[in-house]
């Protein structure tokens, strides 16, 4: 079996080392694994499969050799070494969103369109992790018949913030309890028994930048250009599972039974949907796992074309690393 | 000025002590307050204008000689007394679910449909909390254009669940810091760091009986008989403000400037909606005062007749005691 040299550019946020952990995890068949970071990190050790490996400075010519580069940092980061680790003839599957909506990266979810995969040119986008977990929620649904709208309201967990979210949160949570001042640093406002119903910049629309990836990203995931998204991305003091509540369309009406069965069986679910039991998703179940949990499902009451249902999926893992590492074993399943 | 002889029917409970601290506030003009409970709470004392106020059991003959009676119970206690408040020719405003949806009882909301008080037949009763914050948010909506459809999802605080609610959060969150075991009681689930997609029984349409409240009442309140809404209530870590994310569609288009001064001018309302300037509605915001704030005013990118929008109020608030306290202002007008 053929091994591969792997760099993690940004290896030591929460996303990074998370990818650290599941190229170890799903035993991905590396020859070299290069961490990846700022000048400030770099001789610091960190572990995999048992070895030490230090943390180089990121530079231009860090990616030579490389066959894959798992983007885990910023889009200015992103943005700056790709041409890099394109000339590098690597492939970079960036978790950014400097290059989600270029025509020439494929934006890709495992199990919704791996065949996307392979017209990449060097670049593949790992897309937004609240897009992530919806769709891999409803892309059975899409197959049953287009989706043509959804109407979404998201449950955010401060890790989409990365290391520092979930840092804060839990000192404001303590701060409370000790009663001591709470300054936010992080976030805009306090998080702890708070809710933020900002999640990225503004648009003029009146839309998050955050809340239109869903739709923008959604679109060239499921191969829909005209799917409409109404979405609001809400903060909310979880630790690392985001939630999301979704009313979708579909061109057809659909029975209810067909929509549970497609879920049942869809890659990357875990139906969980008995409620008279009590058995629906929740993000505490969630966290530290790979699957987006589907529950709630029921027919739109508004509208027979309309199915409401809720899930949760770990923001880091499936929301992020995990998809991105999904990503690389689709690109090497020919020459294996 | 007449002066009032009121009764609050569960005066113990979260919402019974917030109707005291209303009454007191808002100076409703009472010549006796009698404070109603189980008999396990009488003789205990509680505070009103200065004057310490000895809690009685509540009986059959508690209600003799009252003029209003404030309901901060459960609904078999309310289904229990009702009758007997009615034969006192007392009038009965009842915080519970168990006559709401009775023909012959209105239900009001003050700054929506305060005509329906007049309409009583001895019962009056307050709206679901979610209900009542949803509404208050989008009246001056249904003004413009009638309101036809909603898709709704909430984030409902723990003092939904009174004072039991509030002091397992704290709880819990306490025992997370100092790594002791949590044994939930009054929630299904851990709710500290956790999310629970189930308040309320479940209905075999798979909607639960607190999501259907915002239909049913809605259809009451606003006198819309058609109004559809499916709705997704989430219980959050949040003390005692409920946050709703609407999608609404109305009859006409809307222009979304008028939208916006319609709510800045509703009553009920306080218009929080500067995003560029981090101005939303947050629940931390909207904690001990009666407004329900009202932002993130958006058009429906999924239809030209859909708005957007995201409000808070408190649950305690606005959401039972104050809403109720505000039916018996309504009440005594026309003999002031």
């Amino acid at each position: 079996m053929k091994k591969y040299k792997v760099a993690i550019l940004g290896a030591t946020g929460a996303v990074g080392q998370e990818m650290i952990k599941i190229l170890e995890e799903r035993n991905f068949p590396i020859q070299e694994l290069r961490l990846l970071a700022s000048p400030k990190s770099a001789g610091r050790l960190m572990k995999f499969k048992g070895e030490q490996i230090p943390i180089q400075a990121a530079d231009k010519q860090a990616f030579d050799g490389c066959d894959i580069v798992l983007g885990a940092a910023e889009n200015d980061i992103a943005k700056k070494y790709a041409q890099d680790i394109v000339r590098a003839q690597a492939v970079f599957i960036d978790n950014s969103s400097a290059f989600r909506l270029n025509k020439n990266v494929p934006l890709v979810i495992p199990e919704v369109n791996p065949q996307d995969v392979f017209q990449h040119q060097g670049i593949i986008a790992n897309p937004n992790c609240s897009t992530i977990i919806a769709l891999t929620a409803v892309h059975s649904i899409h197959q049953l018949s287009p989706i043509k709208k959804m109407i979404v309201s998201t449950y955010q967990a401060v890790s989409g913030a990365g290391v520092n979210g979930i840092d804060e949160l839990e000192k404001q949570n303590k701060a409370i309890l000790e009663h001591t001042p709470i300054i936010p640093q992080t976030f805009p406002y306090q998080i702890a028994y708070n809710l933020i119903p900002q999640i990225g910049d503004f648009y003029e629309n009146g839309y998050t930048s955050e809340e239109m990836k869903m739709q923008n990203e959604g679109r060239r995931i499921l191969h829909a250009e005209d799917l409409l998204v109404s979405c609001t991305c809400v903060r909310v003091p979880i630790l690392r599972s985001h939630s999301i509540s979704i009313m979708l369309e579909t061109e057809s009406p659909l029975e209810l039974s067909a929509v549970k069965n497609g879920i049942q069986h869809a890659s990357g679910c875990k139906y969980m949907d008995d409620p008279e039991n009590k058995i629906y998703p929740m993000p505490l179940d969630t966290t530290n796992q790979d699957l987006v949990y589907v529950g709630r499902i029921r027919k739109d009451l508004t509208n027979d074309h309309g199915i409401v249902l809720w899930c949760c999926g770990d923001q880091i893992r499936k929301g992020a690393a995990t998809n991105a590492v999904q990503i690389a074993e689709v690109l090497i399943q020919d020459h294996n």
